[in-house]
């Protein structure tokens, strides 16, 4: 009869059962059934990394020299053993201390329905090399290569040019030790003296007409480390896209000023994230961008002229990985920067983020998507299919165009009642401080609640008739005050007609844009089972005075979800999980574009949503 | 019955028979079965270029409006149609026209075995693109790539950067018709405006330790168009590549200048190249590098210091991509630099370029490929197992460190022989220019001379007698006078006793490397089918005399090729055809190092090879 040949072996703990050739080297077999251990030497008994437990001592090897040196008696007595020094003889049960296991980990980003895998494209790995010697006169980079192929199974098609130029330099400064960080698994884009594979970072960038946002991250465990922000600085080239577009189009000189101030911008947000984490920038491996189509282009330097002119098309919308020493963003000499897709000329890789951070695109539920800003972006559908329109919303929300608009700072007017007995106004200013002004949520509040006692009517206009003396009239024009300078605010703090009339542009083309979509998809507002409503602003907002001055469409409250910077949490995602940049990728592609100027109904469905609908049809 | 719903088609003069759906469109059906024909506007009856000719009329579609306007009346007569335009009916045999075919092309390099079938890395598409509407509303680098994929089935992973940020002018510009340069069928590299595929040039450089030699080719067709080439500016630190290195590992400056000087040559050859065949630098897209690991390393300003000290590891043995702009050279500037593998630290990318042109890698005989320079390389296998070394055979063969020694110049002698009758010498000079002294070609000719007539014995030293006045003492040290002062020469040409020596060290060098390789395949020179000898300096040295002196090993002279400048043609392989690039890859992997100085055979080889075999022992 023929002798077995085979063992089987138990993995602990991930009870994976396999058959193996008798006497396999037990990192082999870790290895051939997919699970990954810790072997900084790559199985030559040096880094004592792999260790492995086998109770029973006479189903293995015997322990070796190298073992002895890297795990200490009471460790040997334990079962502690090498899995590159130890061959399985008979069937055994074999357990992977957690400090040797590669865990898939799994991180979760606010705003976003379910925990994300992380696995970011940046991977860094400690490697002991084996030097070289007249029998063994691999060179540098074939050395490494090999390496990483025998270690984690990785293909490396590309190292950094940068790199090979100073690699034999590293390699024997660092005695032949040295942390490889692999982007993508197949290209070398660092390599460093010693072990520094624990500060592997990166950060997603949020690049916003007014505001830039930054999220630093591990990109080992996804966790968020700090967040920098800034304002823009193309800020003074015009406070809105259009003003920008306008001054990049005049030349090269233009545009190259305008990503100079981008790139600036992102610098500070960097430093800024790296100064209250304590990260250091030359750790920063990797970096995604999201942001409008204008900002995207103007970010890379890309002329965006014709997003200004009809058909509004983009010159890029694919995702793109570029060096961030070619723009230059001063990282690690390495870093990629991912720049996430866009979908249109006014609909960007911002709206991309929205779409993957509320996962709208695996859903079976019809969703909405709405993310309010000077454009509001409107992504609607599900699984199957996904559209999406941009509307000209305009700044109103955001305190711009609106007589004692602030923006939400301190002082700023966030919410407010009017009290229908007396015709007082209950407000509540960020900080508690003394009154400056009105911010969005407020503005809102203010809209709305002249509707509901009958100030204004249904087409905005303030009542004919003077209940109180706070409807006043200025230079013959009539006004609301909300706060008076004698009520201890900074100033009169009032809502002019012209203040309503831009809230109506605003909400109507929201509105409008909602219609629209729903009628391209044939669906009425009961048919949308999510609606995810995304901005910093969308936080703040009273949703029923938000329904009742008939700025979002009639969908249950319950069925509304405000996802904050759903952007932000979109890049994140994409900065932490590769296969989240796949789906963006898809996505972007997958999204069908509307472009509202063309719709027969948008002119009418604008018109009739100006108009507010009486108070009482709502509730 | 069931109606019949397919077609068969012929197609000529491919002679190939399909069936397809009854109605497929003609340029679809072609595609189908991998027929390329060209379709600058890619299927939209605009370019004309996708014609057919379809001599029964009955069997496809009406002519078309599109037709009338791309096609002569009397092309139309005789049966030209436009394969995007066109339905099949009805079987039918349809020929495509020559110029309709996109053809596969070989070309014959000198000393190659066989034509090399063009593939170049870069292709140059000519692209009608739609243009933008309101309804299609793609961005520029989507309908670009929309354009590649549909009409060539390129799937372009990657735009260069530069080439994003001007593309939104160059289309408008060039109203939407643009020649689109493909590298590798996955990223596009330039794009220019109006039809300039034409105009698809590449350079192939062999960078020699004295020499830079480049081969300007065009890349649709293979075809050499000029030879630019340029002493090493490099020579300034030394003739030698010990000299460089050493040098070079003074420190980064020193390997900076030593790079720069190696780009600066290479640029002359580019230049003269250009010149001399009216190519413009910006058409040049694809440049292929070979030479010597030392030269490779200080082109790409890699520290070479770690290949002159023991264990002799070149940094990077791997073929490496690089943007010409990197470095920087002067070409089109999506130009790329693919630089050839290398296999040691003394068996560079010229070795690896000499294997590929004379094909020994796949051939089932046995061949030993010996390419003769300061350092002189050697392979020796078949398909099975190929091995190489280097021996350090030093310049004798060039000229150097031979008292009357030259560069084949003008007035080198490069033949001469001795006439035993009076010892007179007969000799050619280079142009028949009066003699200034002598080359490598004349030295062996003269020593070989000196061995046949008894003037020098087995172990080299002079004759004690003096049968000629020729043979002389100067200073009490004897040297034989090849040629007068009294007799024409520019100075007493003569040969020394020192002069022996070197090609005593030179020939035994060769020849113990030779002896080396075959004892470790286990073979004797009667195994060897093929030998192939390269270098320029191979084809003028007269083969007898060669082997009379013991410089190559005894194998018929009929098994013997001359291959020239094999690294060179190896290097325009590797420019044309992306599948030797690939082989090149393999081969370098494949080829097993052997380092003499570890064989402890080596010394003994070597001593016994200082010997002359007795001049009547060869024939």
């Amino acid at each position: 009869m023929p002798q077995t040949k085979s063992v089987t072996v138990i993995f602990e703990p991930y009870g994976t059962k396999s058959e193996f050739k008798k006497g396999i080297l037990l990192l082999d077999a870790l290895r051939s059934v997919g699970l990954n251990v810790r072997s900084d030497c790559g199985g030559r008994g040096i880094c004592g990394k792999c260790r492995a437990i086998v109770k029973d001592s006479s189903r293995i090897s015997k322990i070796v020299e190298a073992e002895k040196e890297r795990l200490s008696p009471s460790e040997l007595k334990s079962g502690y053993r090498l899995a590159c020094c130890t061959s399985v003889i008979h069937d055994a049960t074999i357990l992977i201390p957690e400090e040797s296991r590669i865990l898939e980990r799994k991180f979760l980003i606010e705003g976003t329905e379910k925990p994300v895998v992380v696995d970011a494209a940046i991977r860094k790995l400690y490697a002991i090399l084996k030097k070289p010697s007249l029998s063994d006169v691999r060179s540098d980079v074939r050395r490494l290569l090999d390496f990483l192929q025998d270690t984690y199974g990785l293909e490396i098609v590309r190292v950094d040019y940068e790199i090979e130029k100073v690699l034999p330099e590293i390699l024997r400064k660092a005695d032949w030790k040295v942390t490889v960080s692999v982007w993508n698994n197949t290209e070398i884009v660092s390599v460093e003296l010693g072990d520094t594979s624990e500060k592997v970072f990166g950060i997603a960038v949020d690049i916003g007409t007014s505001k830039i946002v930054g999220y630093l991250s591990n990109l080992a465990t996804g966790k968020l480390l700090a967040v920098g922000s800034s304002d823009n600085p193309q800020v003074v080239y015009g406070e809105d896209v259009i003003s920008r577009l306008s001054f990049a189009s005049k030349g090269e000189d233009q545009l190259r000023e305008l990503q100079r101030l981008a790139v600036k911008g992102v610098e500070a947000v960097i430093e800024q994230a790296c100064k209250r984490s304590g990260c250091s920038l030359e750790h920063i491996y990797e970096m995604t961008v999201v942001g409008n189509t204008a900002m995207h282009h103007l970010f890379l330097g890309i002329q965006p002229e014709y997003l200004g002119k009809s058909p509004y098309v983009p010159a890029l919308s694919e995702a793109t990985d570029i060096k961030a020493r070619e723009l230059p963003i001063h990282l690690n000499p390495g870093a990629n920067i991912h720049v996430l897709p866009v979908i249109a000329g006014f609909v960007g890789a911002d709206a991309v983020a929205d779409i993957i951070s509320t996962e709208v695109y695996k859903s079976n539920r019809l969703s909405l998507v709405i993310d309010i800003g000077t454009n509001t972006e409107l992504i609607l559908g599900n699984k199957g299919e996904l559209i999406a329109c941009s509307c000209a919303s305009g700044p109103a929300f955001e305190g711009a165009h609106i007589k004692c608009g602030v923006k939400a700072v301190k002082g700023a007017i966030e919410k407010l009642e009017i009290v229908p007995r007396n015709y007082q106004v209950r407000y509540q200013a960020v900080g508690n401080a003394k009154p400056i002004g009105i911010c969005g949520s407020g503005i809102i509040d203010a809209v709305a609640n002249l509707l509901k006692y009958g100030l204004i009517d249904k087409s905005g206009v303030f009542s004919k008739s003077s209940p109180t003396p706070r409807l006043r009239a200025q230079n013959g024009k009539k006004e609301f005050v909300l706060v008076s300078q004698k009520e201890g605010a900074a100033r009169d703090i009032v809502i002019t007609q012209k203040d309503i009339e831009q809230v109506q542009l605003a909400k109507a083309a929201i509105y409008a844009g909602c219609s629209i979509l729903m009628k391209k998809r044939q669906v009425q507002p009961e048919d949308i089972g999510n609606m995810f409503v995304a901005g910093a602003f969308g936080n703040y907002i009273n949703i029923n005075n938000a329904k009742l001055i008939g700025m979002l469409p009639d969908i249950p409250t319950r069925k509304m979800k405000f996802v904050g910077n759903a952007a932000g949490s979109g890049a994140r995602m994409a900065l932490i999980s590769t296969k989240d940049r796949h789906v963006a990728r898809l996505v972007a592609r997958k999204v069908r574009y509307v472009e509202l100027g063309l719709d027969k109904d948008f002119e009418k469905e604008f018109t009739s949503a100006m108009f507010f609908k009486s108070a009482d049809s709502r509730a």
